[in-house]
């Protein structure tokens, strides 16, 4: 039985755009697992799997639920370790956390916020209210204004990928010479960005789009699947 | 017979400085190998081992040298397998570059500007001048110029280490339960700025600062026996 992935969806069931839960489907598709995308809108998540899970990503595996993407990494790392490995052993698997943490707090602060109305116009209605809902009160004013200054950042958005970029002058993935875990961390958050948003947060002559392209091919193909917001 | 660490200092030779060097030091210790450190300052370093490097740190190993702190690291790992890895694997040796290149992009470009005075002052009047002759350029003004700003851009440098305080809830080191190679990559940049200067960059309450003592007791307290600088 494949494995089930519970997959934030908006109104288009069918674009998957959640950063985290793109993590896990890599993972998975990483792993050669077959797996099946359970489309999740934001207001079904408490009603999940009898309500297992305040977020999503959720996978099902049998009998075992497990949330979180990072802890999905782990848990397949750990039930499938004849499957190509995610990590590549326990020092890449603790430096992913440093990824991971770098990926939260530099990309998905400005991509987030950059963003924010197109997330909100890409839901179905009633995810639309509960997404205006919360996210007011957390950025303290309505979401229509948080991306107004989006391209005055945009520049120092840039500039603070200067570490991933960098790294890329010296292989061709965050996993060395083929992707891992860490990869897909970085992968799910400019992912997130192309489902949702046609806006270019990358410049056109980035060489961090060249490796995005070497991730959309992976797997089949499986990040291209879902064409890019136009 | 132990391996040599070409290793910069200033005027007091017993007080090694570069971070570079620092990371090859702990690598070393971390793999059990008796080295040697031989005192080589700025001025020195184009005559080491017939011209055999621009930068340092260098090593000799018998007939073997190295220079480049990571290449020296991977040589180590290749060389003496059977010994404490430095890696945890061929993941955590990819992202330590990572790790690597996020460390000097962020850390360095602060620490390497805001007590460029201290490195001067402490080196010897030959090394003094070649040190003025060869930053003024790159700098574009003169070397006593260059920190004034530090205390304005303290705040900013202090919350770029968000992904590293933040890696710290989730493990004590960068390697996870114990220390790899990227743990010595950052604790180079600190130790450098401990060695040379009193000025403090980090937050009395900094939870990095705990990571950063747990480093100085390691390997015998090697990096605790140079005092910091008063």
């Amino acid at each position: 039985m494949p494995i089930l992935l519970y997959d934030l969806v908006g109104a288009d069931t069918g674009r998957p755009f959640s950063p985290h839960c793109w993590k896990v489907a890599m993972a998975l598709a990483h792993k050669g697992l077959e797996f099946t995308s359970m489309p999740a809108p934001f207001t079904q998540i408490p009603a999940l799997e009898g309500g297992a899970t305040k977020i999503v990503p959720l996978i099902r595996d049998g009998e075992t639920l497990v949330s979180d993407s990072f802890d999905i990494a782990l848990y397949l790392e750990e039930t499938y370790p004849d499957r190509p490995t995610l990590f590549g052993g326990e020092g890449g698997k603790a430096m992913a956390r440093f990824v991971e943490r770098w990926s939260q707090l530099t990309i998905h602060p400005f991509l987030g916020t950059a963003i924010l109305m197109e997330i909100h116009d890409c839901l179905a209605p009633e995810d639309q209210a509960h997404f205006r809902r919360t996210r007011e009160p957390r950025f303290g004013k309505p979401i229509e204004e948080v991306p107004l200054d989006r391209d005055d950042r945009l520049a120092g958005f840039r500039a603070s990928l200067e570490p991933l970029r960098s790294m890329l002058t010296y292989q061709p993935f965050i996993g060395g010479a083929s992707p891992l875990f860490s990869d897909y961390i970085v992968f799910g958050a400019f992912q997130f960005a192309r489902v949702v948003s046609p806006y270019q947060a990358l410049a056109g002559d980035d060489p961090i789009r060249d490796w995005f392209e070497r991730c959309l091919a992976l797997h089949g193909g499986l990040g291209a699947r879902v064409p890019a917001a136009a």
